[in-house]
């Protein structure tokens, strides 16, 4: 006998049926970090309402007769009204089938997918979610560098700097401990917060931070500081584009690895 | 001038040259949750060493000349010990390309990436990661749930129930607040000693729970319940396979969405 509350949904169901929505998280950036499932719900799309951080190598596996519309929200600029948004979606799910929004990252953090699916369920639609890679695993892999290791750490923190008023509070106490690490999303604007509030907490000053601008992508840029160190540091890079800072860790050391370009393909 | 804290890793670099070890994330387990990078390297691979939970569709990818080497630990059964893994590691990249270390999930969380990677550092070896799809994003996916929620929560934890020495102790009290969001890795066996420690420390013993095992793959269940019935639960519902507990978090209802099997492939 099924058990109540065993809820099994199936994972043979099409992509984007007509009446749904795909959520489909788009990656860091690199097209080649979409997941598998992703690039066939891109080349599948009739309809792709995608963030502003979307890369264009992205938007370029999508069906040539896909109708691409940037929603994206500009940092603190303009953005398209989060109502607009679900109102296209549902208006877009009931024309017909390949109805992707497509987000930065994975779609289940820091973004709206909540408010989203939740304007589909209330209009009858039903809803897909791919999952994403997250800034924070596409930065420590660039970095070789491990969330978690024993006997250090066996819980890291995903977090937002930002919330609807303004700079976010946290549990600033645990985050300041030796050997905590955290991903610290939009975390660019607030760096002084961030850096002044750990250090209240007794974080010490030379807890490393490893900074990861536009990760993944051609332009890449890591930027290793403390946290002391971190306003600063930060102010001097200029950096552009999305960053994650991560406390807690710096970049491992790279032996470069030359090799002839006759043996780049090799399989 | 470039700064001498800036440090810019080449996207160019091939996956997996002679002379380097390249650790690829599995993802939870459907082959469609692989990025289009981890399916690159795998059909490259020459040698592939990797966990026993990566799944025999993921292995299928690999190029067909490709060794696969099982080296996984089975929970608490036999295992290969860490340091034959390095060496094995260290020998196989120093006799050509396509050294591919693949592991379930992420390769950043829960497994012993930093030391592997050390080991191949000081056998001065190369080494190159490719994130994966974690068990919390395809979990909170098949539930569509998103792991913060403005106003609910702007931080998120991604934890192990086991250490070392046996349960990992954690931030309780911030665990057991209203709106916590976490994901519990390897948390089955320690599922008594989780809702204990979180009851102790105030949480709500309604606090929704969402048991994901072996998520995303076919035989994926998801059991939905509650912090105070969470052991019971467990025991009842007889999982077998990896799971991870979502805590704070109750699957959504799903609307099936019924299609007519032609429209299956639109693209």
């Amino acid at each position: 006998m099924q058990d109540p509350k065993d809820i099994s949904l199936s994972p043979d169901s099409p992509l984007c049926p007509q009446g749904s929505v795909c959520f489909v998280g788009a990656g860091p950036g690199d097209p080649d970090l979409l997941t598998r499932k992703a690039e066939r719900a891109l080349r599948q799309a009739r309809v792709i309402l995608h963030d502003r951080l979307v890369t264009p190598g992205i938007l370029a596996l999508a069906s040539p007769q896909a109708r691409l519309i940037n929603v994206g929200k500009s940092g603190f600029g303009p953005s398209t009204p989060q109502a607009e948004i679900n109102a296209r979606l549902i208006e877009e799910a009931g024309k017909g089938p390949g109805v992707i929004r497509l987000k930065g990252g994975d779609s289940a953090l820091f973004s709206r997918l909540d408010e989203e699916i939740e304007a589909c369920a209330k209009a009858g639609l039903g809803w897909t979610v791919i999952p994403g890679i997250t800034a924070a695993s596409a930065a420590v892999a660039s970095i070789g560098q491990s969330l978690t290791t024993r006997g250090r750490n066996t819980a890291i923190t995903l977090l937002s700097a930002h919330d609807i008023a303004g700079f976010a509070e946290q549990d600033w106490a645990a985050l300041a401990r030796p050997g905590a690490v955290a991903a610290i999303y939009m975390g660019k604007r607030a760096a002084r917060f961030l850096s002044g509030r750990l250090l209240m907490h007794g974080a010490d000053p030379d807890t490393p931070v490893s900074i990861a601008a536009r990760v993944s992508r051609p332009d890449a840029r890591t930027v290793a500081t403390t946290l002391a160190r971190l306003p600063a540091d930060l102010d001097a890079a200029r950096l552009n584009g999305p960053a994650v800072l991560i406390l807690g860790l710096s970049p491992r050391a790279a032996r470069t690895v030359q090799i002839p370009s006759q043996q780049l393909e090799y399989a």
